[in-house]
């Protein structure tokens, strides 16, 4: 990406954020690897977060990258500032299924304002990945 | 919007796949209204599905619109069909903060495979309803 | 939609803009109706505007309705404020063809820098309009 | 990408389809590389095709880059085939000002019926290429 973080603290502020997500320990999600304007979360299967048909939800699939691209953002943010969604989009390429969700954001465009952010999930089955959603989202800086 | 279900059974068909839909019990979503082309579902506010502002996740309320559009959609299909999302985009347009969450889907275009609806979503609080968000989705229609 | 704007002198700001804004000329596009919060834009069907099939291309449906968007927003911006369009979604109902597309942009939500815009494209053929696209956009006020 | 035609003359298709999308003359759009899954065009900076700042239209960059899109996904599908836009959703980056715009258009999932495509918008200026845009879409094939 080539990105620089100007807040040295990054990492650890990402970490703090995400520990005060509820939903992200309600779903079982956990925060993997953290970069300057990288994120990436992961999600084990869950039979209770699945719609009809036994695939995880769209939206829960969409709460993992939101929350990835969100965090990519707010990498590259001074200390003190807040993110929040201004708006998403999702494509979705296959069904979720597999033992592991992976959501991985990244910056495309940090902006004073407003950062936009691509995300891909993939499905860990069996050792392999497949990419199963695309994500093209808006973040807004709020706060200091 | 003067849609017709060419399925009389078109309420009990979505209130049985709803309940096949993990996901809605374990946020605790119900759902409220059908009729045909449209669908609502609602959700308690609940401070395990939030966000480090302690707004209802983007996510969360992205997954009650899917699942709002997605059984406006099904409303208008014959029995035996059945429904994905290809895709959805959401506006976030103030807080979730409130007492109740109120996702509304409805068709805008039914294809014969593909469905184009429109989702909004409220959060009620002391008896005054705030939009919240805006979703416009497209629905496939699967199997037979 | 309620709206009241706070410039006495929108209709006029949007006007003079409309004539600035060059490819309107150019794909022959002319500004209808102008009201707090919502604009028309209009423009005969051109085969010189087609795609492979002699539809008005999707880019250019998506043209109209990103200017019907911006302007609703704008007319209730102050005097002296600008546009632009930080991001749009389209879905495509129905092929664009007949003798006139008619954009209508309205307001959703009015922020202080954001405004979440819907579009709505119809094609009017023997008198009679169908619903060809629908759209979901975000304009952001720029300039003082 | 890692994609192959099956479609051999896959090149000419997309070459001569171009030629009768009659708005791609109109605005001045060329067809410059065409590949497996991939597609890119290129439009010259044209003051005619500029909004109220000077910029290009946001609906130009849209029109371009749901163009490479679509013939990214041509290339892919079998003789016979055509394709048609279901929806986009696309995020601006940075003015559209310099010389040259180029929209590259790339496969990003190939489905039997659908297939969702990823697109980069660029401005060339002083020989230097910025990030202008950002598209997601859908295609669906139509006919044989």
């Amino acid at each position: 990406m080539g990105f620089e973080a100007i807040d040295p603290g990054f990492e650890a502020r990402v970490r703090d954020s995400f520990r005060q997500q509820a939903v992200m320990a309600t779903i079982g999600a956990e925060l993997a690897d953290v970069a300057p304007g990288a994120c990436e979360i992961v999600l084990p299967y869950d039979p209770g977060l699945a719609q009809q048909h036994g695939f995880l939800h769209a939206g829960i699939v969409s709460t993992v990258l939101d929350s990835a691209c969100g965090y990519a953002a707010f990498t590259l943010m001074p200390a003190g500032a807040g993110v929040v969604a201004v708006e998403f989009k999702v494509n979705f390429l296959r069904p979720a299924v597999g033992e592991l969700l992976i959501g991985r954001g990244r910056v495309v465009r940090a902006g004073k304002t407003l950062t936009v952010c691509a995300g891909d999930a993939f499905m860990r089955a069996d050792g392999v990945e497949a990419h199963v959603a695309v994500m093209q989202s808006t973040i807004s800086r709020v706060g200091s």
